[in-house]
């Protein structure tokens, strides 16, 4: 398809010069342009699908980029960043060097603000509409475009709260698609539902209760609607709400037919939107999924079990339970704050709770971690999918911080297995029954291992293991990064000279394994794929300073800056954890 | 007065024999009581009495213990503690040894949730809840007290959201008396002001639109119509909410009328509720007020500044900005997270923003302090009031996380002054412009310097200080406790042997300096009121790896558990870094 109108867009002022009635026919362009990019190069598709017509009717209303337009989360920005200078390096996204999959400040003077992480987008706008005011900027305009899914959260609320009392230039508009990455829940959910496209039932109050004025709902793929609607809404001051009704994955049927699937559909065919199947014969699982079967499992057989995902199903394979043991597996949605206040309440009536949140959003409900669970020492079980290096979704995503964040708190347990047999064995162990509250952290993608569904065995708590013995070097590893120093020791010279521990727990420590490397080596290697600031390697050195060990203590780990995207070996290079990367370590330890 | 059928109460159980005739005369009394303790052992007060006859109503009612009963906040569950087999120990309330300020799982089977931060109690009673419903209890009941200025947090707007498409038996209570520690804010709070006892407008359907049966405005000191919406209310099942109107401070006429000052008055005159006035001349200012006067100082010559607050005006004394420049001074109530990130947005426009949250309460916005602010390197200026030990509150609010949990995190600069000077210079070089993020944290309470409002002097950034030469040994200190070593210094012997330095940033570290410093002394002694693990003294040790010096570090910090409530000197000496703790370690390390 020719892309005549497209094209010619390099910036949203050329989108400004096209008459209205062309941009029906630029949304069909730029839809084809997003399918044709992401069906070769992968990226998240259904979103941005469905804001194709918002995307072109804000930025052809609005003047942006003096006017400020915040995309949540930004999985939807895909459009935006097309027509907004980026078209021809639209092929480089989510790859190492190439644009971000999410907006972000330092790309684009059109990206106001950065995002990846849900429900930043009315604090945000709100903060900058207030700016405005103070600098008697009464002229413009502060959009913050919200999923149904992630206005559902609490931040969001606290902003929706606060912007109801100010005077603040505000427009939140609802893309409400009834889904998020999986299908939206909560009682909100329901109550936005029972608006209709030109009905607005006597309950919709409940956003003029919040001292903002409705509009809506439009239809969001009706473009003169959106224009005429948004051109309304400029001219009204304080804040302001529209409900846009849109259809995530809008113009690919199959997108439109199974939306979970194509949230981030991986390659497929453009013409007809089949997924191009990866054949995964003789690959070993994906962590995530030893986690979901395995609890399905063993939830089978121990009606005291249940799981909670704060709106990820799909992506932590807590669908397998949800879908065979549905009173026993609860998304809360996007609340990971009350996702473990709730396990909290549970556990206290004696149930045994896994609470399975990827490692970058607990950081959304550290407080009530310390608060609820750890202060009242009770054993729910955290499972932190995407620990470490998380690859193309970048620096929002990477689950580094976790080792650090969660080791200074008192009564917790931090597990981190090297491979799917010992993350089966940890889960096995954890629902035999704990004292305490207890951390499970892995990395996204792929473990190592084909036939991992083994039989259970118990982890002894607070236990390390060898995997090697050696004479000189030991090399201490925690989690499935270890993996890597058992690739670099096959490359390593004088490989009998290095011994390596996997130390399985970061607390607490395996303090008698401890004095035995260090009264047995010389020198000390330690690797994590968290922050080298406070982590594992921390704790080692912790260990040594207060039992006076005086061996030289070397921290491989991730460094003090943001790591971008690209795919996580090229990421492991960046922060010096590779493979080579030890291989070098190792070469340098043995020459000292 | 005398308290005739109070003192027959020793748990609830007594409390149901009474014929409910009685129980006005019982709320007298225990209102009394009340009165009575606090007014001289000091502790909260307003929010207690304003609950007296609903808390007679609920144990009334309802079957405690086996029934749940949490109390969000737990600021007014005095009368609770009374009723429940506290009574004789209620005069060791927050104090060394004796019984917690707040309802506390180990204390009493009464107490089904620990609390202290707000908005928890939604999501614990109703994971509670469904735990009851899956166990086949269907008659359980699980009951959330919650404030007007709590459930607007978006903690409690999640639980709700849940609650709504659950069957859990679960009786959400909005105490509604319009204030929190300081008035309640936010357009929710005005939409529940709309209600009056006796009416119920018709907008109050919000609460239904979350699928809750609304049921009140009841009077919050009218025990019969309590006891009859209670009643009624436990024979519904499914999620219920109930509105009552409620007067804090109720009963003490004073305290009714300066409800901010009688949140927590210290002594009082029980007769007529006159505070008793320390006599603070010739004492050093609190550090909140240096913060407060110095920004207000700063302010007022430059108009980029704005200040921001989540509910605590008073206790940062933000409350200065607020009177004097309201248009640049915000309370955004109980919304840690939107704090974080408004600041974010109001940075992103070139505003410099204060945002002065207590250093328990920022572990609600780690996230935010990430992915919004760090991340993209917004230079907003974080004041971390309560930072360290803070005393009586105990173990959910001292704010010892603060430096593992950001000491991890890229972009940030942390900075934690010796004195009210450092804290008041570092206030105007963060206003003269900053290319980074910045947190300063300093403690509760009063610092040491009497003139403290000198001239202006700008602090380098990442530059520590020696305080004291010496020829042996160092200590390297960060903060207030500081000051510890300081008198510690002038009782050990050999006192020129010693050095001591303050770091002033625990981040950037000032490695010229410590290069110096490890070059020149045989031992070294870190101290922190932070904890131990993953602390300042973590960074040191990283230091000394990374450069691969092998002095022998010791490091003194908050131990591996959690520090209940008592004076901070007592609770300095458990965590040992009492300044007595500071002189036995001297003299071990001088005789070694």
């Amino acid at each position: 398809m020719a892309k005549s109108l497209l094209n010619k867009i390099n910036s949203p002022a050329d989108l400004r010069e096209l008459p209205a009635e062309k941009l029906a026919d630029l949304a069909v362009e730029l839809r084809q342009f997003i399918i044709d990019i992401v069906a070769a190069k992968e990226g998240h598709l259904g979103a941005s699908l469905g804001v194709v017509e918002l995307t072109i009717a804000l930025h052809y209303v609005f003047n942006t980029p003096e006017d400020d337009l915040i995309w949540d989360v930004g999985h939807q920005a895909y459009g935006h960043k097309i027509l907004t200078g980026r078209r021809e390096v639209f092929h480089t996204n989510r790859q190492l060097n190439g644009i971000s999959g999410f907006p972000k400040r330092g790309e684009s003077e059109y990206d106001s603000f950065g995002v990846g992480h849900s429900s930043t987008a009315i604090s945000a706008a709100l903060g900058m509409a207030i700016a405005s005011n103070l600098s008697e900027d009464f002229e413009k305009q502060h959009i913050a475009v919200i999923g149904d899914a992630s206005i559902a959260s609490g931040m969001a609320f606290e902003g929706l709260n606060h912007a109801g009392v100010t005077r603040a230039n505000l427009l939140v508009i609802l893309n409400d698609n009834a889904i998020g990455i999986d299908p939206s829940v909560g009682a909100l959910k329901q109550y936005f539902a029972k608006a209709k496209v030109g009905y607005k039932p006597r309950q919709m109050n409940m956003i003029e209760a919040l001292n903002f004025q409705y509009h809506g709902p439009v239809d969001g793929h009706d473009l003169p609607s959106l224009i005429k609607a948004l051109e309304h809404l400029k001219t009204i001051k304080g804040p302001k709400f529209l409900h846009v009704i849109t259809k995530k994955g809008k113009g690919l049927k199959k997108a439109e037919e199974d939306q979970v699937k194509y949230h981030a559909p991986g390659k497929f065919d453009r013409a007809t939107g089949e997924i191009i199947v990866k054949n995964s014969n003789g690959l070993p699982p994906k962590y995530q999924d030893v986690f979901g079967l395995t609890l399905l499992e063993l939830a089978k057989k121990n009606e005291k079990i249940i799981g909670i995902t704060p709106a990820m199903p799909t992506g932590s394979s807590l669908k397998y339970m949800m879908d065979a043991l549905p009173e026993r597996a609860f998304d809360v949605g996007i609340a990971e704050q009350h996702a473990v206040t709730l396990a909290a309440g549970m556990a206290t009536q004696g149930y045994i709770v896994f609470c399975n949140i990827y490692s970058t959003f607990l950081q959304r409900a550290y407080d009530q971690l310390i608060h609820d669970v750890a202060l009242q020492k009770l054993p729910v079980i955290f499972c932190l999918d995407r620990a470490g290096l998380v690859g193309e979704d970048g620096a929002t995503h990477h689950g580094v911080f976790d080792l650090a964040y969660l080791r200074c708190i008192p009564n917790l347990h931090i597990f981190a297995p090297m491979d799917e047999v010992e993350l089966r064995n940890m889960l096995y162990t954890a629902q035999l029954g704990l004292e305490f509250p207890l951390v499970i952290r892995y990395p996204r993608g792929r473990g190592v291992t084909i036939d991992w569904q083994q039989p259970f065995e118990k982890i002894e708590s607070g236990k390390g293991i060898c995997v090697k013995n050696g004479a000189k070097i030991v090399v201490l590893s925690i989690g499935h990064i270890g993996q890597n120093v058992k690739q670099a020791l096959k490359q390593t010279p004088e490989e009998g000279l290095i011994a390596h521990y996997h130390l399985r727990f970061v607390k607490p420590l395996d303090e008698e394994l401890l004095h035995t490397i260090f009264g047995k080596y010389e020198r000390v290697v330690t690797i994590e794929d968290g922050t080298a600031t406070g982590g594992f390697g921390s704790a080692v050195l912790e260990f040594a300073a207060k039992h006076q060990y005086s061996l030289p203590i070397e921290v491989m780990g991730i460094p003090d800056f943001f790591i971008e995207h690209g795919k996580v070996e090229e990421l492991q290079e960046i922060a010096k954890i590779s493979v080579e990367d030890i291989v070098k370590m190792l070469k340098l330890q043995l020459h000292k």
